[in-house]
């Protein structure tokens, strides 16, 4: 009831509830007490603290940490923040290290946006979509089309669009890997559907097994859940694993035989260490023209970003996602949908231009282009190596040998006191043992529990993008006094 | 019954029927066909039409339109994307432009951000948010703190997070003017939450009545709805009005004595041709100082933006929010909503910085900033004037004298044979008119009962950005022939 004394009208308690059920720990609690001690450290008053610096492993944030940008990106975003640049006698000679096929792609995107200040289509600009297209034809082998094409704010604004369109009731379930990113569950908990989740194969290096899937489709399906689709995370986050040929061809013919719509998150396509990158897109062509007619209805949409790869500009949020075999209605209510918050970040669509549109091989800027693009990817395989070598030597920790994307995400075998201790301060075994960690090495990493895991089974994820190995060290020495702590 | 045959998973009638509801005209098929007119005309395609050049009087777009951006912003942006140029003499020395406090300034957002393609927190960089801080105080004279601002990927996401956690069942009842920004019923669509309509007073200027909204807020606590805040675009938009301090003061009250949340949209707090913009904020803290205790419970979320005013960047998507007297709990709440979608765009972040802190008076790119910014605001208001000029002597059209924003939005009285007509083709009046328009003029306008209106009022809502007069008199004409027509 209304009382007539003043009161707030919102409280937890009366504030939406799947909003509040959400949880995205990978910037939560430990995230927000890292954040306490680097500024402790940087106003000079964390004296008292074991460490004296904080190393932000919890989130895939190249640049926060040793990633330098690439500089033709970063070129021709200076030019078309400022134009007038483009009037300068030693922009134009090169005398500021302007080569000409940066002053001719400012003047393309220019033309093509007219100013980054203005708005785009909703759907992003259309000269810009044309770029991707080609780029996906390149990358499958396959046309696309510039309609299909969906420009967005980063990968994660085009996993809450579709999740929006197809979560119809709380009885709409949508099958996610476990462990994941937590924007799939996270965004089905706002949207009030269900999560039905398929475990990943730890003891593969997890990979994605059919019969987990079937087996866990069957047990929704038996509880009158209404599954209406699949995402697959390749390569794989947290888990680092990438997929098998063999892998997206039988999720894909699972799809098409539950008539589920895959949505394929492929933001580490270019993080592939073992082996190479088969997209979803390519792999449903292959299978279509291999058995005409079986494939035709499949609902594909596949995202991928700016913010990984060797890109790594999260902070200018540029994604895209590609819809393939979706109905035109449905399509039509996917652009009213984002129309509704206007369109992405203009620059931030120029830079997926230039990721997907890079120097050619002979073009004035391709050989620092290359030289910036491998050392970027032989750093992070370099250190994800490193990282892997000490993890193994460690005591109660499993590891698979890393395979892409930016992480690593070992078992940890915690003692039964640590988890009773753990218990007692109301913390998932492993999240205790990270809080633990940020404490003793300022370090922070992120809970396998913020990622899911099987019952009983622990781990961390921790990204392999900061620099040296000093601070691996730190991580080791704590695990050890840890072990001997709680023996 | 799911059926062997391969069949699509999505289609029109099962998917989230709320997204399917939402409507937004601003974008929506209007804007669509104009779209298609510019492609053909650029393709040189459009030789039958009767017109030579689109003209984007639909969405606030100024610099798709003749607005140059500011050129401080626009340096300062250049160099935060490339930090190399910070080591060349000729920037340094002022040869390409930059003066000393564009330098300094980069290099002070640099130290900040570190890189704007690195996430930021997901509340916005903390020395970016003290700028918003002290620019609120500046402005209202009232203290602000750091930890109450959220910056936003414009303030429509900011306007989205908020809705997001207020609506917690179909019962949630949010206020909201009609006409109105369709940002609002949109979003309530999709939340599947009840707009409750106060209807501005077209016979004062569009004012806000407070016995409209109380009969409003009376009528929908009568048939059970849990009214939970109230919306107030202020200055307004589409109308244009801009609200008088009593307005303000009795909205505050209302709010008081019902415990609703007040959203404040203020994105056009710079866009004031008549008197001067008083925020809300400024406006709470007077009354809980004249009358103490009685107005403490007020929630008041007040938004705004770099896409309007005379910085006009919405390409570059910044914005932010201040939160007052919220509970900590619930402001948690919307911390970890936010963070879900990681961070807002940091180099629109950036652009809020320079907005809310700009060049001072004595500092070397002052006097340019000064001129860049007057002559912005004074060809706004000379094109408004122009445009209502021309509007007022247009045959059954009425229209209020501009006061703010960058609109106006004209009564139009059709005639019966154009409204039996409309009714044939299953258009509204205004929407019949406004593709009347387009196809006649190539000026494309919004249809008022895309923003709402009085049942049997017909409006439609254009910006005054376009440069020159000359599409003012193909609206003129058009309108001659559009009333013949139909007499």
């Amino acid at each position: 009831m209304a009382s007539s004394a003043p009161r707030r009208a919102l409280n937890l308690s009366n504030i939406n509830a799947h909003v509040k059920e959400a949880k995205y720990a990978v910037r939560g609690e430990l995230a927000v007490r890292s954040e306490e001690y680097r500024a402790a450290l940087a106003k000079g008053e964390g004296k008292d603290l074991p460490f004296d610096t904080v190393i932000a492993a919890n989130i895939g944030n190249p640049q926060q940490l040793d990633q330098k940008p690439i500089t033709f990106f970063r070129q021709v975003a200076s030019l078309l923040e400022n134009p007038l640049l483009l009037e300068h006698e030693d922009v134009l000679t090169g005398q500021l290290g302007y080569k000409s096929d940066v002053v001719e792609r400012a003047r393309t995107l220019l033309n093509e946006v007219r100013s980054v200040g203005a708005y785009s289509q909703s759907q992003g600009a259309p000269g810009i979509r044309e770029s991707v297209a080609k780029y996906i034809e390149r990358r499958d082998g396959y046309p696309a089309s510039v309609p299909d094409i969906y420009l967005s704010n980063g990968a994660s604004s085009g996993v809450n669009t579709l999740l929006h369109v197809i979560c119809a009731s709380p009885n709409t379930g949508v099958m996610v890997p476990i462990p994941q990113y937590p924007l799939y569950t996270a965004t089905l908990s706002v949207l009030n559907a269900k999560c039905v989740p398929y475990y990943l194969d730890e003891s593969s290096a997890w990979g994605t097994s059919l019969s987990e899937v079937r087996s866990s489709y069957d047990k929704a399906i038996a509880e009158g859940t209404d599954v209406k689709a699949i995402a697959i995370i390749n390569p794989g986050n947290p888990t680092g694993a990438s997929l098998s040929a063999e892998d997206i061809k039988s999720v894909l013919e699972f799809a098409a035989e539950k008539s589920l719509v895959v949505i394929a998150d492929e933001v580490y396509q270019t993080n592939v260490f073992i082996g190479e990158f088969i997209s979803f897109k390519k792999a449903l062509r292959d299978l279509q023209k291999a058995s005409p007619g079986k494939f035709d209805s499949v609902e594909l949409a596949s995202l991928h970003s700016v913010s990984k790869g060797m890109v790594g500009e999260c902070g200018h949020r540029g994604g895209y996602f590609e819809l393939v075999g979706f109905d035109p209605e449905v399509a039509q209510e996917i652009y009213k949908f984002i129309s509704i918050q206007l369109c992405p970040p203009v620059l931030g669509q120029c830079i997926v231009e230039l990721m997907v549109n890079p120097p050619k091989q002979g073009e004035p800027s391709y050989d620092l282009y290359r030289k910036e693009y491998d050392g970027i990817f032989n750093g992070l395989r370099d250190r994800a190596y490193a990282l892997y070598e000490a993890f193994r030597k460690m005591e109660g920790v499993e590891i698979s040998e890393p395979q892409g994307s930016m992480y690593l995400f070992p078992t940890i075998t915690l003692p039964p006191k640590a988890i009773a201790q753990a218990e007692k301060e109301g913390r998932q075994p492993d999240e205790f043992y990270c809080f633990r960690m940020l404490d003793a090495t300022g370090v922070c990493v992120v809970a396998g529990s913020g990622f899911g895991q099987r019952d009983g089974s622990w781990h961390f994820r921790t990204t392999f993008l900061a620099p040296g190995t000093e601070w691996v060290g730190r991580i080791v020495k704590f695990h050890e006094g840890f072990m001997g702590e709680f023996k």
